[in-house]
């Protein structure tokens, strides 16, 4: 007789614009099988099974779900909260006492770490549960995935800011930085480069994670671009480091704020991008410079995503589903591509994915270090989904002078 | 006999989201009359008059201009420079030598105070022109104006902005700032509250320029929200001031900027920001306080438009052509609501628009300073446009505990 019992889903980490499409097709693939007996939602993640904060989504309506998908953020709400072993075993004791067979939770490769020491403790204790990590991150760095739900869409925000600040420094010339999500992998920042249509559209020049920010360097390379076209826009990732291997925020913030699992607070201050402004303005005597920080806005602006994400992100929660209650197995979810542009679930242990971190391959980076390559753009654009804007320009021709014409 | 002779138009201040339907909807119309010989648009405005940087739009394709249309930024590129009377007799004698009978330019109160002397420069050398303000600004701050092209696209970047942010710290809680444009007018920030959907979502507190902006009722405001919620969602005006009337942000720059027209410049820093953050930390002991100010994405955002600001901003352009080819009058035009919601345009005095500021109305700030009325929002909201998103919450009911159960 096969198991029945309850199913139990989380959210872990940050929000992204796509998260709730796989707490949808979680909850709604899993109404299909007779062997779940009710589908719990934990609030605030682990925090909240510790806590028994517990929706009972088997009571929720389909239409609000899909209402609930189409919204970024994350429904259950979510926790930066890293359990040890104390704190999985009552993670473990609270699933055991609601009868819970399947634990799905939707994160990074943190939040897979979360799911082997939770799968960890019910085998110990010959407990029969199912426990999937679900892959979710805009930093698009989960091992083993060829890239993860979330990042396509924050991508198309960060190109379509892109597309548009281009045309506000052709407009009012000057230089522009744009501060891009990313705490060791580039990939967000280097999405930076879908924004160049034509061959004078920024960004001009791109800092990634993955190469030693020099601060001599980037104002030369800034300088030069600026000489040759009278403006210079710039991606520059928030996890930037100099030679040590330090963030170049650490070294500015007078209060650096860490989360528990000891990650430096990069976002949500715009220190990084005011320094490279002093920076620039001081050794390149150039008077407009101006830098955004995109901060949240990349991860939660409602209204701009990626219809693949959407479609992936869905469609992983109800594989992890499909698998779990097909199979007797754990493991994290991972998408693979299989063609040009198509993709494919399979389940990998969870070590392999837990706690490691995928970097942008040298492959994708320019051999200068300040920008990406064609590998990249080629790698990255059929994640930012279908009917992408395109900025236009004018092509009327110019008209000859009177009064300054040269002699 | 009519007057036969060219068009010149011309785009100043800062880009927005609309702009370019405002320049396709003079050049498309203008074709429609005979006696106009040519459409000549300058290169960075009135820069680029004076240098006869002109490109002929006579030979611009219809298909290219509607794309063009659709593309946030000034496609004919933009100046700050504010002319002085040698500067403005330059301009007129350049349009003399072009034969330009119709000269249109696409601004704020800036740009207006611009058409004035140029205007007052040919009427003295009894010249046959005919120039007229075409309004645009994101800030929304033209007299005479029920509203200007540009904000209700920017206002719904702005929405949607917050409507994220507010998910965002739904889902991991803590104190979260938006710093919004603005310089002296608060519309733009105001249209933050057009997020809210259900009692409880932010922005929980608005500071606009319009009122004195004390720090110590700041963190009393915020704390007071945080210990209701757990959480607290704050819009923040980039132009707040003191009560000596000098703005928070230059307070706090050791080099402050100012352009041509003696504005201080405001964006482009996270300064305010992180200075607000800093009172917060310290004052309210709470740690997850994160503060993004939105800069330049806010009006050229390639991606987030308002359908009816788009159709306004067209229309203006139009309106403008048919008034100056039909009448022989100079002015700035003005949109004007007729009902709810439908506008009307007309020619007002340029000296009546030029270098004037609008700001809020008091019934549009709530009483205690820190929100905004109803009045407001029924005033903004057909501005945003239709089809704006509407976030989603879970409504499953909450699991009865077993461990934890109370007492």
């Amino acid at each position: 007789m096969p198991i029945t019992g309850k199913i139990l889903v989380a959210q872990g980490g940050g929000p992204t614009a796509v998260i709730n499409q796989t707490l949808a097709g979680i909850v709604l693939e899993a109404r299909k099988f007779p062997q779940v007996t009710k589908i719990y939602g934990a609030v605030n993640g682990v925090e909240g099974i510790v806590n028994e904060a517990f929706l009972d989504l088997t009571q929720e309506t389909t239409h609000n779900l899909e209402q609930v998908a189409l919204t970024p953020g994350s429904a259950l709400k979510s926790t930066r909260v890293k359990p040890d072993k104390a704190f999985c075993r009552r993670i473990f004791e609270v699933l055991r006492a609601h009868d819970i067979r399947w634990f799905f939770y939707i994160g990074g490769n943190d939040s897979a770490s979360t799911v082997q020491i939770v799968n960890a403790a019910a085998q110990e204790a010959k407990y029969d549960l199912q426990a999937i990590h679900v892959p979710k991150t805009i930093d698009n760095d989960l091992v083993l995935n060829d890239h993860t739900p979330g990042y396509g869409s924050a991508a198309r925000f960060v190109a379509q800011a892109f597309m548009g600040v281009n045309q506000d420094t052709k407009a009012l010339a000057g230089i522009y930085i744009g501060i891009v999500m990313g705490r060791n992998a580039g990939f967000l920042t280097a999405a930076a480069s879908l924004a160049q249509i034509r061959p004078e559209d920024g960004p001009h020049l791109i800092y990634l994670p993955e190469r030693e920010f020099d601060l001599a360097r980037f104002c030369a390379d800034v300088k030069a671009v600026y000489e040759r076209l009278g403006r210079c826009v710039v991606a520059v990732s928030e996890g930037i480091c100099d030679k040590s291997g330090t963030p170049m925020l650490a070294a500015l913030q007078k209060n650096v704020e860490y989360d528990a699992h000891g990650n430096l607070s990069l976002s949500g201050t715009g220190a990084l991008g005011d320094m490279l402004v002093a920076q620039l303005k001081e050794k390149l005597n150039i008077k407009r410079v101006r830098c955004d920080t995109f901060g949240y806005l990349q991860r939660s602006f409602c209204g701009c995503v990626s219809d693949v994400d959407q479609h992936e992100a869905r469609e992983a929660g109800e594989q992890a589903v499909q698998i779990a209650l097909s199979q007797q197995v754990s493991g994290s979810l991972a998408i693979q591509r299989t063609g040009d542009y198509a993709v494919d679930y399979r389940l990998v242990p969870l070590a392999e994915v837990a706690a490691k971190t995928k970097l942008m391959p040298d492959e994708f980076i320019s051999p200068a270090g300040n920008h990406v390559t064609d590998a990249f753009r080629r790698y990255a654009r059929p994640l930012l989904g279908t009917a992408l804007p395109s900025p236009a320009v004018l092509r009327a021709p110019v008209v000859e002078k009177i009064l300054n014409k040269e002699e």
